[in-house]
């Protein structure tokens, strides 16, 4: 293993680490030793009885080194591809409406609150906490409109240290909450100031977020140039997110009002939104034509089957995207979904691949270690970041969950005869935030949260 | 409101009562005052302005009187119509195999381990203080075929206070796991045993809990003719419960084994044991003419969508069977369902029904009112308890959880602007064993534990 520097170790760890890997959707790795540097870099993953010849390469004693029992295990943090922060007021609520009369009875009415910073700040903690809690350390937040207050969603993010990618929404047309939208030229405009500023800050990337549904051509342009050029510029930065195809419904209005588009997909495709550098929400509908041209662009999809579930939107073929090679994350998709917890989104994707193989859509299920490979580095590959976070390779940065499954008020039980593969199971199908003892996005702890935040 | 005689009063409370009436599903009662008698029975829920003449009428002080806050509420204790106790050990794991071989490769060979009585007692310790934990005031569990152990599950329900049905499981046909099985003389037997033994006791029910699918007709006519002797003489004591149509493969096999009757209901209806003290799990594949000898019969449905979904067993169309009139509740079916909670139970009932309307299998879907509705009452109803139990009405034992929706490290978060109506869903869709703060069966506080158990 090579060192090309010596700085110095922020974290040894021993015990047990569970990843995947492009060829494994889940690897356990016992008496492991992983080495974290100052930078946040995982520096080493070795067998434990290295331990003497990494300690003299690396520097540390073995006081330094924290011992995890064996009801303990670390895991990759989980990556939210698809969540919007202002819905996470009524999370929980309100999923008694198809998506359609959904978004103007419940949704853009709330959205329209968002201009009151005040208002603003106290959710937008709350869904940072709440997600951190969970174990997300990687969100792809959509805000509202407000280019204020969706910078201040970055600035806690930033705070409270968890990676994400933060996007204001565009939209030039909505006939039923007239109160929330833009003229055409301020959300150009305002899109472009968001995406200058946040470029400044620290830590948070930016998600162009425009909600085509809700977007004059005359928008739809602009957006492109402007994501073309940010794309050139500062490539990893700047991310393009939407949702396509959710519901049948949705498919229909959008045939209507783009005539010239051969399907939902082209549309996206030929405003120069399908790219590499783009994920999708839901695809629920889409064709074997519109697959193969999301695998074409290497475009992403963001899997939400609780909100699918809940809105009754569709229920998407996971198998036969993979098979069609597209890459896939995992997302909440709050509060369409109405939890914030990735372990409900791993749940739930088990739950969508076994209805279909109990209505004989697909003849295979996907194992819970796949769901597990989609919330981990599925995610980190669907939002281009897979060279970042996504599993315990050396030189990635340290994104990880410490899990104890034996957690004082665990909500499940273990027993004597357990394995630890059992206990990593109930974990996934049965543990919560309870389980999940510390969170670390590039080496920094972030859960328990710090008292400065 | 009459008030036949004058016990003293255990509880009055004052505050907000969810709960379902026939003709309601849900139905919010802020403002009430909610009196318990020594015996456990509901004596009055009224007004909280009628203060003053029922203080007077029940003799009760103002300083008698539990407040809760306006983050609290009371609702009817959650009614498990199926679950497997001795199963528990691996609820949360080894969800991967179909139906037949999850049963063959984990199940029996798991239950075979029930004839030692320290092993039992632990699983079943934990089982019961985890389902009354998170709120199951009424179980009706399957033990396994061993009756001392069996028996064991009921003294250590007693011990709780939990009200249940406890069910040997009856099985002289076991071809895969021939260690786990009986000789039929054997079991019936031992089955009489069973039940006059458990009768000698304070609280627990009896159940027989023959699993056709694994008995000779030898065995089946026997126990049709205990479950008839018992049902006549202690009539409201003996149940009978077992599995129906949970999988086509299941289907199959029963066509094969018994050639001579019409359909898997029919068989259990010849036998005498499809009668309005019969609940059934699953039910998936009913045609409707089964569904019609159901209600025919007065024989209830337990549904059990998280163990459909799980093993991939089929989706039970609700609407359906509610349609035909027959009576409905919930079961959780650990460990084909891994989670031991309710209110996963509700939220899985609630899929499984979008499930129905996404692939347009049916029109409308049940609304979480409803899904609450079969957890409570409709699990009253299904186990004949529903002149004792199910909800809030005078006269009924008071069987109810203490929900906080404001609990401390409570899984979901509150803002100001929700309404009762939001607490309300949030918990119903996101709380946990965090929000249960008390748990009362038949007047008397089983959880928090005390220090006796
Ligand atoms: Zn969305
Ligand atoms: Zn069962």
């Amino acid at each position: 293993m090579e060192s090309p520097q010596r700085s110095p170790l922020a974290h040894v760890f021993r015990g047990t680490f569970v990843h995947s890997r492009l060829d494994v959707p889940m690897e356990i790795l016992h008496g492991r030793l992983l080495g974290v540097d100052d930078g946040g870099t995982i520096v080493f993953l070795e067998q434990a009885d290295q331990q003497e010849q990494l300690a003299k390469k690396w520097g540390f004693k073995t006081s330094d080194i924290r011992e995890l029992t064996h009801h303990e295990f670390f895991m990759p943090g989980l990556v939210d591809t698809h969540i919007h922060a202002p819905q996470y007021l009524f999370a929980g609520t309100r999923v008694d409406l198809p998506l359609l009369q959904w978004l103007t009875t419940y949704t853009f009415p709330t959205e329209a609150k968002y201009k009151d910073s005040d208002f603003a700040e106290e959710v937008y903690t709350r869904v940072v906490r709440r997600t951190l809690k969970n174990g997300t350390t990687t969100a792809c937040y959509f805000a509202t409109i407000y280019t204020d207050t969706s910078l201040l969603l970055a600035d806690i993010v930033d705070k409270f240290g968890q990676r994400a990618f933060v996007g204001k929404v565009c939209m030039d047309i909505n006939d039923t909450v007239p109160q929330y939208k833009e003229t055409t030229a301020d959300s150009v405009q305002e899109m472009e100031r968001f995406v200058r500023e946040l470029l400044e800050r620290q830590q948070s990337k930016v998600a162009l977020a425009p909600t085509v549904s809700n977007c004059t051509v005359y928008l739809v342009v602009p957006l492109m140039v402007l994501s073309v050029q940010y794309r050139d510029g500062r490539n990893s930065l700047v991310y393009s997110k939407s949702h396509i195809s959710e519901t049948e419904e949705e498919l229909k209005i959008v045939e209507n009002m783009f005539p010239a588009y051969q399907n939902y997909t082209d549309l996206y495709d030929k405003n120069k939104l399908l790219t590499s550098k783009t994920v999708m929400a839901h695809a629920c509908h889409l064709s074997e034509e519109e697959l193969e041209l999301f695998n074409l662009r290497g475009a992403a999809i963001a899997h939400c089957p609780a909100s699918n579930f809940s809105l009754r939107s569709g229920i998407l073929n996971i198998q036969n995207v993979l098979k069609h090679s597209v890459k896939v994350g995992l997302g909440t998709d709050v509060a369409g979904g109405y939890s914030a917890s990735m372990l409900d989104a791993i749940r739930k994707t088990v739950i969508a691949s076994n209805t279909l193989k109990i209505n004989k859509v697909s003849e295979a299920e996907l194992t819970l270690k796949e769901a597990f490979r989609l919330a981990t580095l599925g995610g980190s590959q669907a939002l281009g970041l897979d060279d970042v976070i996504g599993n315990f390779e050396v030189g990635k940065e340290f994104d990880a969950l410490l899990i104890n499954t034996k957690a004082s008020d665990s909500p499940f039980d273990l027993f004597s005869a357990d394995t630890f593969e059992d206990y990593l199971q109930k974990f996934l199908y049965l543990g919560d935030d309870r389980n999940i003892s510390e969170v670390y996005v590039a080496g920094k702890q972030v859960v328990p949260f710090s008292s400065s935040v």
